[in-house]
C-alpha cells in the first residue's frame, strides 16, 4: 500500500529534486558581493533580497527600517620588526579604530585567555601590544568558536585597560592558510581604545616560534579603517498567509549581511538562499500552513545585531503569537538534526514534525538550543526556538576570511538542509497543537 | 646473526634517528625570510647558508658569484568592474611589466590553452584582457604542474601578439582558497611587454561564472612591480672531500632563492636543510666517502636559474668528473621512491646503492628522469641524474604562494627523506663503480 504523502513529505521531496537555494546564493554573491553594514553592498543586498522576496511569490514583502554602523576596513599591514623582519598577514576586527598613519610598533606579549591578562604582573603590558594566542578547536557543532569568541569581542579593552597600547589575536579559525578571520570586537567604556586585528594561523605560529627564542620580539601594524555616521539599512520580509490562523507566526529567519573580507557566501548567503526557497516551496504548496510563515533577513547580525534587534522592537506586541522561530547560519554543511526550546509539552509536537524528517536519517529531536544570534532578542518574550543543527565540522576554515566565496558552497549539502527546514516549518505552522512558550527559568541566558 | 651495518645503512638511520634538517628550515624562514634574488633577503640568505656550511663543519665553504635580475612586487589589485564590482586576489608574475598608475582596465576574453590562442578569430584579442583559465591536475609527481606551466611563462607574449593588453591566469595551484600563487613568465622578443598576473582559484571561478551569463566582463587591475640593475648573488658551495678520489664529485643540491610573497618553507627551504643535513651527516662518517661530496645552495632557480648556468660555467672543465647530481626541490613530502638516469651499466651500481633503502619501503629505482630544474646546465655535458621521488600530492597546495610558511613542514616526512637521500648519495659516492655518462641520444631535451 503506497501512503499519500504529508504536505511536508511533498515539501521535503521537492526540496530535493529541485533546490534552488545555491542560485540564489550565487546570485547575491556574484551580483552583489561583499555586504557589511552601512556600505553601499548592504543597500543592494536589500534592494536584491526584496525583488527576489517578490519573484519568489511570497506575500506582505517590505523593507522594515535598522539604523546600523557604519565601519570600513580601508589599508591595512603589519610586520615583525625584530629579531629579523618578517610580513605579518592580518586583518582589522571590525570596529577597531586606526592605528596612526605610520602605525604603532611595539613588544609583543603572549597571552592565552581573557583570565591571564589579570593575572599578569602589573605593568606587563604597559606599552606593549598584547598578543593572544589561543587555538580554536574544530568541532562540528561550532562549541569551539563560542568557547574563543570572548577573546574578539573583549581582548583589546582588557588588555587596554592594563595599558596595552595594541591587540593582536589569533584568527578564530580552524584554517591554517595565510588568511585572517575577522569579525566584532567592542571597546568597552573606560578603558582606552586600542587598534586590534586578527593574524592568520601560520602568523600567530610564526611569533610564537620567535618568542620561544627568548628575544624580544617586535611588532608593527597599521590600520586604516574608519567610522561614519550611522546608517540606514533594512530587515528585509516577506510571508506565506496562514489559511486558517494568519495572526501566528512561525518566523524563518537569516541575516543579509556579511563581512567586507569576500562575498559572505556561507555567512551567510547560504542561509539566505535556504530560507528564501523554503519560503518558495511552502508558498507553492495549496493549501497553505494554517499559520503564517514569515521569511526574515535580518539587516547587520555581524556588527551588532542591529536588525535584531530592531525586528523584536518594531515586532514587539506580536510576538506572543510568534509561534517558533529558525534562524539558519552555520554555512554550507548538511543538517545532521534538529534542537529545539519550547514549552512544557513541546516534545510530541516537535516529534511529530520531525517524522518526514526520519527518512533523512535525522534522530529524534533533541532540547535545548540557543537558536540563532539574531533570535537573542526574542528570547526574553519565551519565544520557541529551533535550530537545525548542521555540520560545521569545515565552517571555521573559511568564516570571516577571504575566503568566503561562493566556490565553497555545497549545493547537495544545501538542499538536504532546504528539505529539513521545509518540512519542519511546514510541520509547526500546520500543526494543531504549538510548541507553547519557553519558561521563564529556561530561557537563554545573554552570554 | 647479526650483520655489521655498511656505512650507508649507518648514516641512514642516524638521519632518522636526528635529523636537524627541519631546524635549518626554520632557521632560514624566521631568521632571513623571503629571499628573492637580488632583494635583501637574498644576501642575507647566502650569508646565512655559507655560516651554516661551516658551522656543520664542511670544507671548501665558498661563496661563487652569480649575477641575478632583481624585479620587485610593489602593490597590486585588481577587481572585477562590470557586471558588479568585485575585489580580485591576484599577485603579478614574476618579471612582469608594471601597469601605469591608474591601472589598466578591459573586458577579458576566457582562453584555455597556449594553442587555443592561435585559434581565436582575428582580432579577438584587440584591446583585451586575456584570461587563460586552464585548471591544474593534482598528481603525486608534480606532472600536472608540468603540464600547465607554458601558461605561466609564454601567455603574455602569445596574447600580446594577438592583441591583447594584459594577462591573468589561474594559477597554477591546487588549493581552493583565496591566495594567489606567483613564479615566473618571460616575455618574447618582438611582442609587446603586457602586465601579467595570476588569480586566486575562487577568483578565476569567479571569472568563469560571470562569463556564463553571457554579459561582457570587465576587469580592472593594478602592479605596481618594478625591475631593477642586474644585482649580485651567489652560489653557496661546500664539500665532504673524497677520501680516494676527490676529484669525482657526487653534487647534492637545493636551491637557496624562494619567492616573495612568502618564507619559502618548501620552495626550497626545506630542500635547503635537507642537503645541509645530508652533508652534516656524511661529513661525520669517517672514512668520508671514496669521492667528494659537494653541497651546492643554488642562487636564484626561481627566476632565470641564474645560479644553475654561473655553476655549469664555473665548472665546466669539472662536469665530466661529475659523477651524479641530485638536487631536492619538491617540498616536504615523504620519499617513495628513486629514479635515475645513467649510462648503460648503471643499472647494478645505482641497485645497490638502493640496498639499504629497501627497509624503508622504497621499490627498486627507476629510469630515466629529467632531474631537478638547477640540473638543466649540465645535461649537455651527460652528468647521471638522479631523484627523490618525494610525495608532492599537497604540495601545489602551498608553491609560490603566501603560504608557503614554516608551519607546513613535517619534519618526520623530511628525515625519511634525509635517510634516503644521505644513504643514496653515501652509497654512490663510495661505490667502486659509477653511473657511466648519459649517452647523447639519452640526454633530457630542454623543454
Amino acid at each position: 500500500m503506497h501512503q499519500p504523502r504529508s504536505p511536508a513529505e511533498q515539501v521535503r521531496d521537492r526540496a530535493l529534486a529541485e533546490s534552488k537555494a545555491h542560485e540564489y546564493v550565487r546570485e547575491l554573491c556574484d551580483s552583489v558581493g561583499p555586504r557589511l553594514a552601512g556600505t553601499a553592498g548592504d543597500g543592494m543586498a536589500v534592494a536584491w533580497a526584496k525583488a527576489k522576496m517578490v519573484a519568489i511569490g511570497l506575500s506582505n514583502v517590505r523593507t522594515e527600517a535598522v539604523a546600523v554602523v557604519h565601519w570600513e576596513r580601508g589599508r591595512e599591514s603589519g610586520e615583525v620588526t625584530s629579531p629579523a623582519k618578517q610580513a605579518l598577514a592580518l586583518s582589522a576586527l571590525g570596529g577597531s579604530v586606526a592605528t596612526p598613519e605610520q602605525g604603532i610598533e611595539s613588544e609583543i606579549v603572549e597571552i592565552k585567555s581573557l583570565a591571564d591578562v589579570d593575572a599578569l604582573p602589573v605593568d606587563a603590558l604597559r606599552g606593549k601590544i598584547a598578543f593572544f594566542n589561543q587555538p580554536m578547536e574544530r568541532t562540528r557543532d561550532g562549541a569551539g568558536y563560542g568557547r574563543v569568541s570572548p577573546i574578539r569581542q573583549s581582548g583589546a579593552s582588557k588588555a587596554a585597560a592594563q595599558g596595552a597600547v595594541g591587540m593582536l589575536m589569533r584568527s578564530l579559525s580552524t584554517a591554517e592558510n595565510r588568511l585572517p578571520h575577522t569579525g566584532a570586537m567592542r571597546y568597552e567604556e573606560g578603558a582606552p581604545k586600542i587598534p586590534a586585528a586578527a593574524l592568520s594561523l601560520p602568523d600567530a605560529d610564526l611569533l610564537q616560534r620567535l618568542l620561544v627564542t627568548g628575544h624580544p620580539v617586535r611588532v608593527h601594524f597599521t590600520l586604516g579603517c574608519r567610522s561614519f555616521p550611522e546608517a540606514n539599512s533594512a530587515n528585509v520580509v516577506g510571508e506565506i498567509v496562514g489559511q486558517d490562523k494568519p495572526d501566528e507566526v512561525l518566523l524563518i529567519g537569516a541575516h543579509l549581511d556579511s563581512w567586507d573580507l569576500a562575498t559572505g557566501a556561507l555567512d551567510d548567503g547560504v542561509g539566505v538562499g535556504m530560507v528564501l526557497e523554503v519560503g518558495r516551496l511552502i508558498g507553492q504548496m495549496h493549501p497553505h500552513p494554517r499559520r503564517t510563515v514569515r521569511i526574515v533577513l535580518f539587516s547587520n547580525e555581524e556588527h551588532g545585531l542591529s536588525g535584531a534587534h530592531a525586528y523584536a522592537r518594531t515586532h514587539e506586541s506580536e510576538l506572543e503569537r510568534h509561534v517558533a522561530a529558525l534562524e539558519l547560519d552555520h554555512g554550507t554543511g548538511k543538517a545532521y538534526g534538529i534542537a529545539y526550546l519550547g514549552g512544557p509539552t513541546a516534545a510530541p509536537v516537535i516529534e511529530e514534525a520531525w517524522f518526514p524528517l526520519q527518512a533523512l536519517g535525522l534522530p529524534r529531536p533533541t532540547s535545548p538550543t540557543r537558536g540563532g544570534a539574531d533570535l537573542i532578542p526574542m528570547h526574553p518574550a519565551g519565544v520557541p526556538l529551533l535550530t537545525v543543527q548542521q555540520d560545521g565540522t569545515q565552517y571555521f576554515d573559511i568564516h570571516h576570511s577571504a575566503d568566503d566565496t561562493y566556490d565553497k558552497v555545497d549545493p547537495a549539502a544545501m538542499s538536504q538542509t532546504v528539505a529539513v527546514a521545509a518540512a519542519l516549518v511546514y510541520g509547526l505552522a500546520d500543526a494543531e497543537k504549538d510548541l507553547g512558550r519557553v519558561p521563564l527559568d529556561q530561557r537563554p541566558k545573554t552570554r
